[in-house]
């Protein structure tokens, strides 16, 4: 997606002028990962001879992000979005009807090609809000990297300007988390896209972590087949701050992250994407679940201090952040 | 429309920024008769909910234009374009599919109240190209102009990458200007609009400009009805260098404007909108047909050293260039 | 007027470059308030023959706003802003000498016209500052909305770098007083504009709202023509963090209103004249005064988060602060 | 002088910025001599208390010019300026009107610590333009500085919408050119500061270059006292590109430069200051009268190719045009 | 190597800012081998931990080029560039002491890695300009090269201030040459790098081309194992305007491109690589010799439209332009 | 030093820009004395021939600064620096391998001209990081300014990325400090650069003021010349909020100064130095020790408020928030 910013903190088009970057949630996700030191592809259908487009896939390799992208009808997928300050909260205006990825359906992707030599499987509550074809395209997708032996994790994503052709998440969202290994979501996300209840205020700043125990076993106790669940905890006291935390069950434990107050946020779009890519990279590649909620937590706290959708932080300055105390202190 | 350009002559993304201003060919006639001086107002569907519309309705309101504007379902139209230099074509990549303009059919508008106190409406070939909704939409408000003793005025602006939705421009176009006064055309818009056969090379830089008296007269002779035709005689050397002048005919005098040697173009987007807004301003306002067409020229010619789609230029300032000889001299 | 600030955080000419937008205490209460849905017309005085000055018109045209400019000698007044940060305060340097509105005197004016339709007639303190012809017709003015039935309100807004021309504030903002309904002011405005003192410390960040009940109503007993007086709070605590409220007494009950804690402040310049639109428009459009105080704080609250003097907030916009709680979560 | 531009080739707060320099006859010319590797003061009157100034001030120590400024009552004056293309013109905005050089008078510079040390002293026709005070400045200043024995030049500099005090430039000019060793000018410049006929039509963009000998020769027949007098020889073919030479005549021989072809002006204002700067260097460090004649030439062509007032060219830049042929290739 | 230029036409840190890009003679060439359509890969050394370099080489992805980056001692080369307008010629300085290729010697690379699967082997009379240690390196890479049996072409690219360390161009380059199949050059390299005479005043802007002939048969025969040779043609008539044209002879046939006359530079640098990239993307991928010449000319044209080094077109705009005219119509 | 930085929050080269300012421990301090009204000279080697190196000297000589520079061999020092926010520390790229000063050595500098009229010497732990040579030429420097009277101070400014050459800070400092009367540090400073242990935690964010008195005396016992040491209290909460304080002790007297809570650091880099130059300034020009103090906490609280490194603060600035509370209320 091609997502457009007003300069600094201006409305839309108080300057006549737009910050064009890209983002989307797969496409955060696939970014992070790479940034991280992992291996991934991002797979998408995008309309051809568009040279937007064509600067997309440029980006996804700039950050070594393997781009496998079906060329169709349809448009590529815009976004606009006013990072907020205090009181003002960030507005995003989507302008997706008509994406290729809206317009594409089940069997239109090669999944022997998409999905080779994938351990992990990725995909978010974004696409399946889209139309019904690309609901239908997202459960085949998950379905296919389980037949393939590839681990499935869905971030929920709950969108409520997205589901307008008919559906409610509610309806849709089930059928995919069946299939899937790893649920990402927060609080809302669990009630809007599953339909289950969590005692959680999202407007009040301060947050119960033990109901968060109660969310993330419901969910489990619904869905047999997940291995475990993560639960991002977003103390929004203002668009310019939050507190940032997170929590992950994994069936037998409850585990909850060290939390960071985010004074001065830069930009907390993506936020939640790098917190997936985190949580994956950890998973495959660190001691213990701990380690990987550890990182996950860290490496979208510092996405929140530069701006754009994408991460670009390397392993080490995660970890760098981990050992030390985020003091700011000046590196030379 | 959203008009979205990357900085100075950079292409596409080399730097993470657009260039965000508004344009589009009828608004484009209806900001610059406002800028002469005129009253105008552009009407058209919008979709509701969208501040970038918003900014759009506001930016027509700062020229002095009225905006009537429905708001429907659909997209806010955008276009990119990459300005040429030298050798290198100006490039232009429409984001219009699903627009709420295409999606506008026939009985969506109250003419009544959008032509109300009008006394001549323009529209261009550019909207009977999006849909068939919309070319029916195009008809019903050259017609119903007409019946309310509007005069009307259609730029044939023949745009090759619109016309997708099954018909040809030369199946619909003729049906609008059987109820138009005034057609405004260059020696392309004819052959491919109108099916009328030119013997121009476009690509010559070279123009005989007799020829033109000859494809005036064909026009006219196919269509009775028109008062007057103007085409615009534009010698593209390169992309930075453009000769550029019109020819009138009333149906019974043929009429050559001056040329202008314009050697360093800053954005030729939209010129060809200011020729229209000159002549119809013109028309209404000046005592001949060949001051309306040299005003015409010579405010067109002025469009070209400034950046975006809109003129800027008013009345005294075009009058300016037409006593004096465009000789550039510093005005202090 | 013209409003020249340096880029960021940048100190004056740090970079060689200006944001060049437009503001002035009047203009940015007329643009708050048909931001707001009201209707508003700016009367003032500018010099002809001045593209500055055009370009101001049509800022105002942008945001709905009828200029009712008389074209005079003298000026376009500008100022120059540098906006502050931590420690460091915002500085003002005005270049107003001169300007046409500080020419134009008492008969200039055809009040019949400047006032046609008008309910509600607004100034503030900053006309009569500039010279003694313009403080005779700032009091012209109010007498004569007075007596075509209009309700008139003042801000004081005192300005100490600006009464140069020998008189102080308190010989002359009594007699605009004497003919108002409505004033609005902060404690310092009081003292200096009015000579009545206030127990107030503006440089301690602490308020003592009670002192405030104290302050409101020497006022309104001084005053008897005065239907209400509404008092902003600022608790400065440094130039990017002010705790913001204020306070509304109409002769029978003292109102306050809820407090904002405004953390990152972007732009403050403006706050006071949108608070100022605000109450306008809420008195004219609300079922209470309370409403009316709550809105007007609501919506100078939210113009503290984005840079310019002009508030761009709609109705809809300042009522979801109202109603939310100010967390800043993300809208999409 | 404050330096107000729009940016690239906008028209006044098309974007709201401006590229803010300085600029400014006299200052352009001081700036130059420095670059040149000169010795250079710039004397003026100037607003105390003003962070603007104080950032003029600090521009000139950069470029090696010693600021010799009174401050004084008034304004700092402001022009902008919007760069022309094509057959648009540059456009100046002054907004001069009560700045403090057109408030200072006779007597308000102590002259004997304003000259220390100078050999020679230049000054334009800006300043008689500005109000009659500065007139009587001007003329004392001349007289000073021949008094001490410094050489005195004048650039006539004509500004048609600078002089509205009630004088005519041809009432004035001639008692500054009395007391003067050279004259500089355009051809203008002399028929209408001196009054005196030159056939030569400014607008054709074709000069001939021998009505400039009976120009020269009139001028020096009708001022005795003058050692020589430069002509600038301007054909303009539009905004972009400009012919550009100069004549020269000691009273003896009737010298004429080299003629450059300016195909592309980047900004052509300051071009005639950066001309009398390199003669007067010329004149100062040079060989012969053809030499410095030469020099000055082909410094003022450079400027052409950058942006703003300034002067930005050393010596040996100006040289390396003179030796090569300007063929413009890249210096690696 | 970094490239540090200012905004538009401004002199070095007239602003305080640079556009940054990446640059530099061998990766040009691969970047504009991927751009249309190769497959390349881009040798070097470059120091480790340095986030400059890890953009860099996130760039040469986002054009497709495959990075095979030694992480070495040593600086990362800048360099600075001024672009030239008129007749202020285009500036370079260099700041590549000590860099990390400048201190590579032969060994340091791992050839058996660098080249596989190489077909083509490119490199540039850079390199060994740079140190002792580089020119050996240089002969070193091109004789792997030939062992591999990949096909070798060396740029010759004399520039006189990086030959520093003691050795001339000449008593270098011919050992590189001598192993190489292909030359490409202009005619002052063959003269400085080769030590052979041209007879040809490159300063004119007048090109005698029959000289080119005998300059390339000199050159084929004092170096029997060439296949081929190149010479671009630059006919200098300013910064701003450039004709260009190459030949081409291949030991039997001379041949001669089409000549393009670049009337509004934007950016020359980068010009000559892409025309070497040019040629041997065509060289392996067109018909014949003469569509090979042809398309580098066309695409080093196009280059110049653009800012920055790097050729951001593709085969198939390079190829518009060879089948239309370059008269940068207006595609949509 | 030329100093890059990326705009606003982005990572190095997010954009393709850098702001490009210039910096460095010791002009900065010469920049800051100037800005307060003192005389400064800023003395060191830089290369010829290099237009960036004019620019800093055009830029030292703006705030008044007499620049003293030898040309010499080598290159201009460059750094990069990413600024942070939130958890995020600024990040700092040394790019000064092979600078002219790291390439001088003893001897090379004239000292009875660098040092002509000087009362107060001052040089940092940079320059003897950065070579064995520099190391040797910073020793001379302070012993030629203890002969010739001047008084002379220290700031240890330790960098560990620079200690390079193969000695310690701890070996080399001791022996600058040994010809010293003043010096500046901060707690990290002393334990590395002088081998004295503090029992501070740099981390933590909480400092205990009575560590810094026994830190102060060790230095003080250990090094009897000394007049007095300040050192610098940073209490590092984020890289957006430090606490700022610092003490000096002056051999009797443990001193310690107001503190100040920073909450949004614009740019923290020259922070130190801003210190360092208002202690000398201070020290040579108020009153008392604790004035010299305070005026240096204020002054370079000031400066985190601003970007770049260099200090914008006039005298009167700093004693305003001397004075004030720095509650930031507007100036106007």
């Amino acid at each position: 997606m091609l997502r457009l910013a007003p300069p600094g903190f201006e409305r839309f088009l108080q300057s006549p002028q737009f910050v064009a970057t890209f983002g989307g949630g797969e496409a955060n996700v696939a970014v992070a990962i790479a940034g991280f030191g992992g291996q991934s592809r991002y797979c998408t259908f995008l309309p051809a001879n568009n040279p937007i487009v064509d600067a997309f896939a440029g980006e996804l390799r700039r950050f070594g992000v393997e781009p496998h992208i079906v060329r169709s009808k349809g448009r590529f997928g815009i976004y606009f979005v006013e990072p907020g300050a205090n009181q003002r909260p960030s507005k995003v205006v989507y302008d997706r009807e008509g994406s290729a990825i809206a317009l594409a359906k089940p069997g239109d992707m090669n999944w022997d090609d998409a999905l080779s030599g994938a351990a992990w499987f990725h995909t978010t509550g974004i696409t399946p809000a889209l139309s019904q074809s690309a609901a239908g395209l997202a459960v085949e997708a998950v379905q296919a990297a389980k037949a393939k032996g590839a681990i499935v994790s869905v971030d929920l994503n709950y969108r409520k300007n997205l589901w307008k052709y008919g559906k409610a998440a509610k309806e849709v969202m089930p059928s995919l988390v069946k299939s899937t290994d790893f649920v990402i979501a927060n609080e809302e996300d669990v009630q809007t896209a599953l339909g289950l209840q969590a005692k959680v205020d999202v407007h009040s700043g301060e947050l119960d972590r033990n109901e968060y125990r109660n969310l993330a076993e419901t969910v489990l106790n619904a869905y047999p087949n997940l291995k475990g669940i993560a639960i991002t905890l977003r103390e929004s006291y203002s668009a310019s701050r939050n507190g940032w935390s997170a929590c992950y069950h994994d069936g037998k434990d409850f585990l909850l992250s060290r939390r960071y107050d985010i004074t001065h946020i830069v930009d907390r779009v993506g936020g939640g994407d790098c917190f997936g890519a985190g949580l994956i990279f950890g998973l495959m590649n660190l001691p213990t679940s701990q380690d990987a909620l550890e990182f996950a937590v860290a490496a979208s706290c510092l996405k929140h201090s530069i701006p754009g959708d994408f991460n670009r932080f390397t392993r080490d300055e995660v970890e760098g952040l981990l050992k030390g105390g985020g003091s700011g202190r000046v590196q030379r």
